[in-house]
């Protein structure tokens, strides 16, 4: 009886030792199915920094604070006329092409190639022959360059409707090319599609089968639900192919306040933090629409979803610090939702990073018999209540009211939660992005 | 027969079973004997991609890209007058107090606590009461901020030398105050001290035992070696306590070129790359023999080091970016042979930060027509063979023959390698690296 009992023992024990590595193994990864890539455009680590400091405070924690795994990328694009050299300086559309396509390409270029203008297949069309629903969010115009490299291949980002074609003659349908960005986006089929610029999509089409008609009646015969307000998004079903326009050009602003100004500068201001349109949805309504609609809370659904807090880098452009920072709190916002809801989906890959880094930085608060800082400045008084200087210094032109500040050339920052997310840790190439989600995906 | 040998490969697998777990055990992280925590003064992100565009080319490599455990840290100080407030943009004496005490400080100050001057108990300390070996090694001074934060506390970083002291009177030792930063760190007995800043311990000591003998006198008294040139410091055996002076102001800079001037700014130009004088040593060998001197040969010995590549913020200051640029190869070249030792000396955890960041900017590069920059700029031709312009736009004043820029408030780069190093991705304050530093080396 004792020897049986210990043979037993013995036995389970044995048993253990096989089943305990195959348990192990079930521990490997699990399938990816939904990929969120956020983009904050121009949103540098100065960027970060400023939003953090104005709106938590110098020891507060922003959202996007709470991914563990870490690391930046590069982001520079190629010069047109040398394709072989780089710019270290990209704009945000080879800043995009770069993630979209896993190519570096020159600026201005909407996933076509420098020199040769031939397209680049991109994630979203890797992504939709492989049977993954796809979701383009901005909160610019969905024509402007970061929604438009997934779903469209164009020599010039100006060509954002049929009626902006003057820099893409040889592109448009009429001449037999794949159309303007906003014709093309429609023709992909993109299942969700969220953003500002109705005005590209009222454009009518002077070429090609479709000669007469709107975009927007063109998207409307391919099947597309339009909604143009924040009741009419929370009314589309999931199932439904969805294209939302929720303004003429760029979506309205979260905040407002003075813009930056010469030495000393403006200020000290508190922004104004309820500016924005009521009737238009939040980035953050955008984005748990977009989730469901994708089919978020189906387990077995797969989806990739692009979200562009657009409008950062904007008002970075134009020296209006409460601008910049209200849109990259709205971002923030929007990455809480997002790693809610990964949190409770494990399936799902989110990766946060920017396409370029900006001009704003901060810098000592002017006092009396300072040393003058050249460019715009303005003192922001935070929620620490202590002042804080940004200062703007990258251009001195003044045009239409605003001015015109450049894109700086530093890497960004990358971060990631979910399967896999300890690969962007470390330092990277843009370009690697797309070859993380396509593994992440298994898209062949 | 057969029974036998099944039921003795049925106990050998039985014993596999408790064996494993104990293996598993067996590999929790061994105990940190090392750590050697790397600081490129005024090394921001921007100043990164700027050296290893420059240098390795844009889709190259710095050795700092090596690391996978990559997060980011807020580097803000406190304001001396409400020091319950942040002040957005520290220097480096508050910005070292950070990680050399955990605790914030206000600008100026050198590990004593803003408002009341408390000096605040430092890393290197708590080290040497645990029996742990330490050095501080910099290319600047060793009485500039970054090594002083680490064995002296004194009200003012200016106050380097006997001779230096009219801003902190009554710390003089005359006074019954510590005494400058030279002779403060002379009497906290380091093991090695390697650096500039002879000037400082030529000076003459006015007050206490050690009156009319120099911080040189009291520094041999004390029983240091002293070497001041490569063939001294070669020379330095393991078991000397050794003080090396190789230059009487900052060490000599690697690189030379034309500074930045008015838009459209200097160049083209490419760096003259051999400027440093030979006979002091460079940054590399300074790491290498400090290693070797604090016992890094020997399995069993415990050491802190500090080694920092003080003059990229120096250049950064003076809108020099050749000089700023061979100064961050300089420092990347010194992070190689510390990740080489840490690789084959596992019980090594390799910090590499900044304190805080700084002016320079990659900017468009100029062409006709172009919109002017404000501030100061240069045209580099990099490896790659394509122009690169750097701007430096945080102050207009130009003294005694150098611009001198603005530090800035962005959040730094902080990456680690060793036992551990996971701790350090995702989002930090400074002052968590003393922590994490005191937790590996389990100092009580």
């Amino acid at each position: 009886m004792f020897f049986k009992l210990r043979q037993m023992l013995i036995c389970i024990a044995a048993l253990l030792c096989f089943v305990a590595p195959l348990s192990l193994r079930s521990q490997q990864p699990r399938p990816t199915r939904k990929v969120i890539l956020m983009i904050g455009d121009g949103m540098g680590y100065s960027e970060i920094t400023l939003a953090r400091n104005y709106y938590y405070g110098a020891a507060g924690r922003l959202e996007m604070d709470a991914f563990t795994e870490t690391g930046s990328a590069t982001t520079y694009s190629l010069l047109e006329s040398k394709p072989a050299l780089p710019n270290y300086v990209t704009d945000s559309a080879a800043g995009g092409t770069a993630w979209a396509t896993g190519k570096k390409t020159s600026n201005g270029r909407i996933s076509t190639a420098a020199g040769t203008n031939e397209p680049l297949k991109t994630i979203l069309e890797l992504a939709q022959s492989n049977g993954v629903k796809v979701g383009d969010v901005s909160t610019a115009e969905l024509t402007d360059a970061t929604p438009a490299v997934l779903g469209s291949h164009v020599s010039s980002r100006k060509c954002q409707g049929p009626a902006d074609m003057a820099d893409c003659l040889n592109e448009k349908k009429g001449a037999g090319g794949l159309g303007s960005i906003a014709e093309q986006l429609i023709d992909h089929r993109i299942d969700v599609l969220l953003g500002g610029g109705k005005q590209r999509f009222d454009q009518i089409i002077d070429g090609g089968p479709q000669t007469g008609k709107s975009v927007l009646d063109q998207a409307k015969e391919t099947g597309y639900s339009i909604v143009t307000d924040l009741n009419g998004l929370n009314a589309a079903q999931v199932g439904d192919r969805v294209l939302g326009l929720f303004n003429s050009g760029n979506m309205s602003l979260e905040w407002s306040g003075d813009p930056a100004i010469p030495f000393p500068g403006s200020g000290p201001q508190k922004c104004h933090e309820l500016s924005r349109t009521e009737t238009e949805p939040s980035l953050m309504s955008m984005t748990l629409k977009a989730i469901s609609l994708l089919g978020g809370d189906d387990l077995s659904s797969r989806f990739f979803l692009q979200i562009e807090g657009a409008q950062i880098d904007k008002n970075d452009h134009a020296a209006k610090p409460c601008e910049q920072i209200g849109e990259t709190i709205a971002f923030d916002n929007a990455i809480k939702l997002v790693l809610d809801y990964a949190r409770v989906h494990p399936d799902t890959l989110v990766i946060v990073t920017a396409d370029h880094a900006q001009t704003s930085q901060i810098v000592p608060v002017p006092e009396k018999g300072s040393d003058p800082v050249p460019g715009y400045l303005s003192t922001l008084i935070t929620t620490d209540k202590a002042p804080l200087t940004v200062a703007y210094s990258t251009n001195t032109i003044c045009c239409a009211g605003s001015h015109f500040m450049e894109h700086t050339g530093s890497q960004v920052r990358l971060a990631a939660f979910g399967p896999g997310a300890e690969q962007f840790s470390g330092h990277h190439d843009m370009t690697e992005v797309f070859d993380l989600i396509r593994k992440a995906l298994d898209l062949k």
